[in-house]
Formats: C-alpha cells, sequence, structure tokens
C-alpha cells in the first residue's frame, strides 16, 4: 500500500472509485453522473445556468518551463463552451517556452489584468516563475475576486503558496501533494476537488476530468456534455497505471525511485 | 440507436466495453490490461522492447488550424517516453497558428525531413493546409519508410487522402469516421485501432490513449505505464457523455445538429 494517502482519504477514495465503477457497469449516463454528483453544485445538477449571457472570462495564468497538457487539456474543453472567453497570461506575456522547449503563445502580461471571472494555475515540476512575490501577489489579488480559483497537478501549490488555499481543500499531482500542507492548505487526493469557489485537478492529465467539471459549474451539465462528446473524451487507457494505489507494483516503484519523496506525496517541486 | 457504427462494428465495440469494465471491476492491471491486449504485438505483452538503444524518431506533422489536443495529449506521453525523439514539423516551418488563434512551435519544415521512425499526423475540422498535393505526397513518402504510421482524430483523413490507407482499418473523430470510405480506407470506430504498422487514435482525446499504446509498442509496456503513472493518466470523466452510443439523447441530437452529416459519421471537413 502507497504511504502517499492516509487511510480515512483512502477509503474515500476507494468509495468513489467503486461508485464509479458501478455506476459505468449499469451504462447508464445519469447513472454515471451520480458519482460525481456530490461535486457539482445544484445549479449544475439542474442544468440552468447553461444559457447565461454575460461572458465568462476564464483566464490561464501560464509560466516557462510548465506542463502543455496541463492547460491544454482544459482548454480544448473550455474554449468549445457557449459564450466563455478563454485567456492567456504569463509574467512576461507573449510566447511562453513550456517544458521539453516548446513554445506557446500568445499570453498577455499577467500584471496587466485586473479582474477574471475564472483563474486556473496548470502545473509543473518548475514552478519557479510564478514563486517570485510579487507574481504571488498578483495571483492572490485576482484570486480575492475571482468567482472560481482553480488549478491543475502542481498549480495548485503555486496558489497554496500565494495564500489562498489556506484551510481549503485541494487536489494536486499525487506525487506532490503533501506538499500543500506546508502551506495551510488540506491535500485531497480526488482527481477533481470542489471546495467553495475553489476548484482543482489532480495531475496532469486530470485536467481534462477537471475541464468538464468546471464547464459544467459555468455554463450547465448540457452544455459540458456536448462539448464531451464534441471532444469524444470516453477514455480507455490500454492499462491501468494512472494511479499508484493501482499501478502494478513494479511500475510503482519504477516511479517512487524516479520522483524522490513521491511515495510519501512529498516530492519537491523546483520553487 | 445512432447510425454512425453499423450493427457488426458495434458489436465488437460493445465487447470490448464489456471486456474493459469487467476488468476495471477486477480492478487488477494485468486484468485490465487484457481488455486491448488484442491491440498490442507480442513484443510488447512480453515487454521486451523497453531497453531498445536507438533513439525512436517520432514526429508530429501539424499544420494551421489544428487541433491542440490532438498533438498535445499523445505528445505528454510520448516525450517522457525514453530513448524517445518527439519533433514537430508544419508545411512551412517555424510557429503555427491552431485552431482558436493558439500559436505553437517551433517546428520544422515538413518537407525538409526525409524520413522518420513514425509519424503521427493529429487532426483538426479545418484540414485544408494539409490537402496541398506537394504536402500530400511528402506526408506518402515519409510513411513508405516510417515503422509505424498512425493518426489521432480526423488526421487519418488526411493520410487517407495521402494514399496511405487503402484496404487499411483505421480509427477517426466519431462524427468523421465514414469519410475515410471515400479514400478507400476502412473505418473503425474503436477508439485505437492497430491494423499492422497503422495505428490511430479517435478523437481529439483519443491521443492520450493512442499515445500510451504507442509508446508501449515502441519501448515496452513497463515504460508506457510508468508514464501514465507520472502523467496521472486514470481518467474520471464527470459526466458519461464521450460517445454517441452512450451520450443523454438530448446531448447527442444537439451535437448531432451542431455537426451535419455527423449522426451518420459524415461530417464533411474543410478540405
Amino acid at each position: 500500500m502507497s504511504e502517499v494517502f492516509d487511510e480515512t482519504v483512502t477509503e474515500e477514495l476507494s468509495a468513489y472509485g467503486r461508485a464509479r465503477r458501478h455506476a459505468m457497469l449499469m451504462g447508464g449516463a445519469a447513472l454515471a453522473a451520480t458519482a460525481t454528483a456530490g461535486l457539482l453544485s445544484e445549479k449544475v445538477r439542474a442544468g440552468t445556468v447553461g444559457k447565461a449571457e454575460k461572458p465568462v472570462e476564464f483566464l490561464f495564468a501560464i509560466y516557462p518551463n510548465g506542463t502543455l497538457l496541463d492547460f491544454a487539456g482544459p482548454n480544448e474543453i473550455l474554449s468549445r463552451i457557449p459564450n466563455t472567453n478563454v485567456r492567456f497570461a504569463s509574467p512576461a506575456g507573449g510566447l511562453v517556452t513550456l517544458e521539453k522547449g516548446v513554445v506557446f503563445g500568445p499570453t498577455e502580461k499577467l500584471s496587466d489584468i485586473d479582474k477574471v471571472d475564472v483563474i486556473c494555475v496548470p502545473g509543473a515540476l518548475d514552478l519557479s516563475a510564478m514563486m517570485k512575490p510579487e507574481i504571488l501577489t498578483h495571483i492572490r489579488k485576482l484570486s480575492e475576486t475571482a468567482q472560481y480559483v482553480t488549478s491543475v497537478c502542481t498549480g495548485s501549490i503555486i496558489l497554496a503558496a500565494a495564500g489562498v488555499l489556506k484551510g481549503r481543500r485541494s487536489a494536486c499531482h499525487w506525487a506532490f501533494l503533501n506538499v500543500l500542507k506546508e502551506y495551510g492548505a488540506i491535500p485531497d487526493p480526488a482527481r477533481i476537488v470542489k471546495d467553495g469557489r475553489f476548484m482543482s485537478g489532480g495531475g496532469v492529465t486530470a485536467g481534462i476530468d477537471f475541464g468538464v467539471a468546471i464547464a459544467a459549474e459555468l455554463r450547465g451539465a448540457q452544455a459540458a456534455q456536448e462539448v464531451q462528446l464534441l471532444v469524444q473524451y470516453d477514455p480507455q487507457p490500454p492499462f491501468h497505471a494512472g494511479n499508484p494505489l493501482e499501478a502494478p507494483p513494479n511500475v510503482r516503484d519504477a516511479v517512487y525511485k524516479m520522483l524522490p519523496g513521491s511515495e510519501h506525496g512529498l516530492m519537491r517541486p523546483i520553487l
């Protein structure tokens, strides 16, 4: 048994997994939805917010050495949701060189933006570009007035370092999850976590699940499901190795070795 | 019942789904792997190719107006696989402006590349940048000598138009699937399709499943599963709406209306 998750949390995770598998076996969309129904607010379940008139300003705060898929996943959902304006910003603005040397843009300059409806901070191994005091201060400022404060992967460590997740439950990449405690946030190993106006996804690929969930929050379950069908999000991983509790032991142990401290959820990001 | 898939194929799809769900219920990684074991070659199942010494040259052939996630998904897997050199090329080289105006790069100029081990053509609604005779000729040339010829989403329509999929089974985005027939390819609604040295993924997000599967082909099941754990690929969609056979009817019908012809897998891409 992995030591990443404490026992209470493992039990919750398993219950979630059982509910989800049961729902999948039953085959009905409504039943599948029950597995995460607890995550979604009443207005979403009722499907009544799909036709809101004011465009939602959704900001991805990206940065040098960031992980592309952390935001490319949810972007593919949110950029197809009606009446939602997806924007990108970075510390310096312009084109951003991400992890592995790929370039993405264009981005606005983060400090030029005063207010958005949703801020989403994606993750990376190297968070150093965001850890400067003036950047964290601006992230905190945007977070104070945003309707939703969100993250994917280790982006939650940036939000936590900015001081906006104190006492809040948050997801994170499993290998880094317990680093959140150092900033007063409450690590939650679920793939999608919602705590009031704070929503977060787990590691990298969890951004897609998060993207569908926040799309439903913003524009209703019908709109979110339409986009899920548009991007054919019916995942069928060829192996069952996507989390440390269920990966084959030799796979899990190889990754524990690759990411020192990850066995305890205490892999260090570059800060 | 959707008319996208003919009945034989629907039966195969259901059998696959049942096997997969059974495997998930049983909870074991080995059992989960059985669901797609038929897709993977003997060397992958035996896990004997993980330490090959020659780097694999893996090329994403991208283009203006392409869909970011189609290649950002598999790239996140393949760029983490040992001894694999991921490259990007486009018709003009340099930075490429994708769908929704996002810019990605850098890319090599496609015509400057003579040979790669794997060519992967991602998809889009607008395929026109790749439909020029000289580009299709170059795609065909690279495909003739590649070890694997691959695609995600409607990228298979580009490969088919280049004449390299005649008589081959291929995946495609469900809404466009039957367009493949017009080029002599055999539409296959599975999420990951392997026909000899031809491998393909379905629509957009299927690129991640495809990425894990081709990583296993190239570098072994152990390496592929380690990366699956690194990117926490344990998908948990909040809704069950990712394919037209299982999406709620109101969701499916709204998307059928959005994409004319998609009910019969005959939505027209821009060519």
